[in-house]
C-alpha cells in the first residue's frame, strides 16, 4: 500500500496536538514525566512513565510522582560540566546495570542540552537522549543535478550493517549535530565524510534553506524500547551539483549512491524505502522546489505546518554573532 | 527602535501558544465564543464576546453561553449557498445597523469556509472574516532580479489612498483567494493586474515555495475592532525577473515599485514600513533563500516554526487532482 506524503509525516511528527483533541493530548502526555533542572523554569524532556521507573535515580535527582516531574538538583553555582556529569554518572550506571536497550547502541557522542534563551545546561550521550525526550539537532542536505532531463537527487543506500535503519534509502549528507557544533560546519564535515564532496564545493555552494521541526515517537524501526520522544531540529541544507561532481561512500556508512529523478524518489517514498526523518525532508525539498504544490498534493497545508512543528521545549541558537 | 525579525513575526503571529503558558492560553481563549456549524464537528473559527455580545444573530443561531459557542442551525440537507445566504442575512442586518467597524470596509468579495477534509461549507463577505474568525487564504510573491551585485527585490509601496495600511510597504505581488479560486490562478491574476507583469512570463516562471501561516490578532493599525482573530495561510511564490522587466502599478492600489537590495529590504522592515503580513513573507523568503541563516540569525527556530503555524482548525484542499 503506497504511503501519501502526509502518512510519511506523520509516521515521523508521530506525537499528538493538543490543538485536535484537547483531552487525548492531555491523557497521552501523563505517561510522561517532565525533565526539568533546579533553577530553570523550563522543561527539557519528556520521560516515559515506565524509564522513570526503572532509571537507577541517584541523590542529585528529585523524582515527583504527583507533579510528573523528574529534577536534576544541580548546587545552583554548578557549571554545565557538573550537570553532564551528574546525569552522566547515571547513565553510565544504567549501562553498567543493562536497564536499557537503547543505551547498547552507544554512539560516544555528546549532545547538548539548553535551557529557556538558548543557554547551555549540559551535555548527554547521544544514546540517552531519547530516555529524556531532550531535543537534539542534525543538517540534513540534499544534493542535486539539474539537466536537460529535468532535475535529479543523490540518494544514498544506508550500509546493510548500520545499527539503525540498515539498508533503508536516506539524504545525500546528513549527520548528527554534538555539542560545540553548528549547522554549517556539520553538514561541510559531513559531505566530506559520507559522500566524499570536495570542501571548497561544498563551502561555495551549499544553500541554507531553513529547518525541519517534529517531535517522534520511537516505534519498533528505530529499535529498543518504544514510546520515547525524540523531537528534532533539521537544519535543511540545498546542493546543486555540476553532473561530474560524483558523490561517492566516505566511511562505512553509506553502501553506494544512486542518482534518481523525482518519480524515482517518489516512488521509493511511498514504498517507505526512506528512514522516516529523511523521507520528511524529501517532502519539505519538494515544496520548496515546486514539485509538490498546493495545486497537485491534497494534504499540503496539514504537511508544511507538520514539517515545521513548533517544539514545546527550549532550543538552541546557533547564531555567531 | 529597530525591530527584531522575531519581533516582526510576532506582531503578525500574535496569537498565543498553548506550549508557552496554558493558564494563559486557556484563559485568552475565553474571550472568545467557538463558530460552529450544525452537523459539522469542528470549530470554524472564534468569535470575540464583544461580537457574540452585539451582532443580531436571528433564528438561526444557537448561542450557547456555558460552552461559549455560536453554532449556524442549518438544516441537515443544507446547501452552502443555503448556509452562506443564512449567515449573509445577519451579517447585511449587521451593516443596516451599523454595529461593526470592520463591516464598513465592506469588500464585496466572498471568502469561503471549510470544514474537515476541506469540505465547502459557506462562504461569506471578506470585511466579516473577522468577525467569525474564519481562516481566509491567500498568494503572495515576491519578485526579484539576480545580477552580478546581488538579489535584489521589487518592492511595491502602497496607495496613500489605500483602504488597510496606506502608504507602507507590501510584496511585489498579494491578494486574496476568494471562494473557488486557486492559488496559482490567484497570483497569475495579481501579477497583471497589480504590477502590469505578463501573463505568460508569470506562468512559466513562478515558482510555488510553501506557504506561511500565522494566527492575526488585529490591533489598531487595523482598523476597526481589535482583538478579533484573523488566521491566515499565504501562499508563498518566488519569481526571478530578468532585469529588462519592469513592474509597473496595473490598478490604483499600488502606488510605485522600487528595486531595493537586500540590506534596503532589511531596514525597511526594521523600521516597521512593511504591512505586518508582507514583513513575514519577506522574512520567510530570507531563510529560503539562505540570507537568514541558523548562524546570523538568533531566534532562527523560532521564527521558522512561526511562520508554519499547524492553525486550529480545519483548511482548505486546493487541489485539483
Amino acid at each position: 500500500m503506497a504511503k501519501s506524503n502526509l502518512e510519511l509525516v506523520k509516521d515521523c511528527d508521530s506525537f499528538p496536538y493538543y490543538e485536535d483533541d484537547r483531552a487525548y493530548y492531555t491523557q497521552n502526555l501523563s505517561k510522561y514525566y517532565a525533565f526539568r533542572v533546579s533553577g530553570f523554569d523550563a522543561t527539557l524532556g519528556y520521560i516515559l512513565n515506565t524509564v522513570v521507573g526503572r532509571f537507577p535515580w541517584s541523590e542529585s535527582w528529585t523524582v515527583d510522582s504527583s507533579a510528573q516531574t523528574v529534577t536534576l538538583n544541580a548546587p545552583a553555582d554548578a557549571t554545565p560540566a557538573l550537570r553532564s556529569k551528574l546525569v552522566g554518572d547515571d547513565i553510565a550506571q544504567s549501562v553498567k546495570l543493562g536497564l536499557f536497550e537503547v543505551l547498547k547502541g552507544w554512539r560516544n557522542e555528546k549532545y547538548p542540552v539548553y535551557g529557556l534563551g538558548g543557554e547551555y545546561l549540559l551535555e548527554m550521550e547521544r544514546s540517552a537522549a531519547c530516555l529524556f525526550g531532550i531535543v537534539t539537532y542534525g543538517a540534513h542536505m540534499t544534493g542535486y543535478v539539474q539537466d536537460a532531463t529535468g532535475l535529479k537527487i543523490w540518494v544514498p543506500r544506508r550500509a546493510k550493517n548500520k545499527q539503525t535503519y540498515p539498508n533503508m534509502l536516506d539524504n545525500t549528507v546528513a549527520g548528527g549535530m554534538c555539542t560545540g557544533e553548528r549547522p554549517f560546519e556539520c553538514i561541510v564535515r559531513e559531505a566530506m565524510e559520507e559522500a566524499s564532496l570536495p570542501e571548497s564545493i561544498v563551502r561555495e555552494t551549499v544553500m541554507a534553506r531553513g529547518c525541519v521541526t517534529y517531535t517522534h515517537v520511537r516505534d519498533a524501526r528505530a529499535g529498543g524500547e518504544t514510546a520515547l520522544l525524540q523531537p528534532e531540529v533539521e537544519y535543511v541544507y540545498d546542493l546543486k551539483l555540476d553532473p561530474s561532481v560524483i558523490p561517492k561512500p566516505g566511511d562505512n556508512e553509506v553502501a553506494e549512491f544512486q542518482l534518481l529523478s523525482i518519480p524515482e524518489v517518489q516512488e521509493a517514498l511511498a514504498r517507505g524505502e526512506f528512514k522516516p526523518n529523511c523521507a520528511v525532508i524529501m517532502v519539505d525539498f519538494f515544496i520548496r522546489h515546486g514539485i509538490l504544490t498546493a495545486e497537485n498534493e491534497p494534504d499540503y497545508l496539514e504537511i508544511v505546518a507538520r514539517l515545521h512543528r513548533r517544539l514545546e521545549y527550549p532550543t538552541a541558537s546557533h547564531c555567531s554573532k
